[in-house]
């Protein structure tokens, strides 16, 4: 024991947070308990709250308390003809600030990785193969991350979209606009000169 | 809204937390919601625990859940007539886990700011007055961070300690042991400078 048992466990408790290590949980615990406390409960009754009733979308499986978020419950989006596919709730959130898409989404909520024991099921692609059973999607866009696992993940569901005629893409990578070439890393290079367009 | 309304409230509560802006609470909230709802419920709980039931020492003002903190609780150490003053209870960590020392703490969990609106009172100095004026102790340590503030919290107790007679230190402050001279700031050289002693 360090400081006294509640204490103790709450610097324990904070350390099950990405990125926090013993030094920062010691430092969040201590700024709560002096200057913070009804924040400090507040945190304690969203986290119980969400740990308790947050589930999956059942049709994109995007992190939502109810059976659809408000994407896939909206009358307008809910039946679009178009399903984008990333892997995270953070990247539906990057799209839609955005502004230039209107179809749905699906979530993976991770990518292909066998060594973490992550494979179709765990991704919920058998859920993604339904939609694309239905007949209701004309295209699939794939919108995994440019790396060797977001990679293997778009070809291995590109070939599930075949299987059903459904027409497949995936989002171009390369310099980001207002970028300068000789700070774009190699890799973005390399997919930027794949993917050139003719002028 | 940016995702549902309990997903939206937990990564907005996890942004009370010191360090945390807008994009890490984002992943902490994935992260648990994903992979660790059992470590974000415990951590619910810890929370709730703290935020209520953790008060201060009654003798040294540490936090503690109990009346006394496991130091001015023991029978040895509880009344002992050294008093080591810190600014906060990691320092008392700090100093424990030298294991040299086998006094007293007296905790401010804090120090003078008059822009902050930390004065005598918010550190508790009438208390460690009603130490001095018992009678029981001798010596007072004090070990403020040695900054403007952390100095000028030291005098100020200093003065306070010479009205009851009590003998006052102030910890040394220099390079510390195994440091390099060349990489020392410049303060801390020329505090080591003021506190030289003959060899
Ligand atoms: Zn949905
Ligand atoms: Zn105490």
């Amino acid at each position: 024991m360090k400081f006294s048992p509640l204490v103790d466990e709450l610097i324990q408790s904070l350390r099950c947070l990405p990125g926090v290590g013993p030094k920062s949980a010691q430092r969040m615990a201590f700024q709560l308990l002096e200057r913070d406390r009804k924040s400090g409960l507040q945190l304690a009754d969203a986290l119980d709250k969400a740990m308790k009733d947050v589930g999956h979308c059942q049709s994109c499986r995007t992190f939502t308390e109810e059976s659809l978020c408000p994407i896939c419950g909206s009358a307008k989006r809910g039946h679009a003809d178009t399903i984008c596919v990333v892997e995270t709730p953070a990247d539906v959130l990057a799209i839609e600030a955005g502004g230039h898409y209107s179809g749905r989404y699906f979530v993976l909520l991770g990518h292909l990785s066998p060594l973490d024991g992550i494979g179709p099921e765990e991704l919920g692609l058998a859920l993604l193969e339904q939609h694309l059973a239905g007949g209701e999607i004309n295209e699939l866009i794939l919108a995994t991350n440019p790396t060797v696992e977001g990679d293997a993940t778009a070809h291995f569901i590109a070939d599930i979209a075949h299987r059903y005629q459904v027409s497949v893409s995936r989002i171009a990578h390369g310099v980001p606009v207002g970028g300068e070439l000789e700070y774009v890393d190699s890799t973005t290079l390399a997919l930027s000169f794949n993917g050139r367009l003719p002028l």
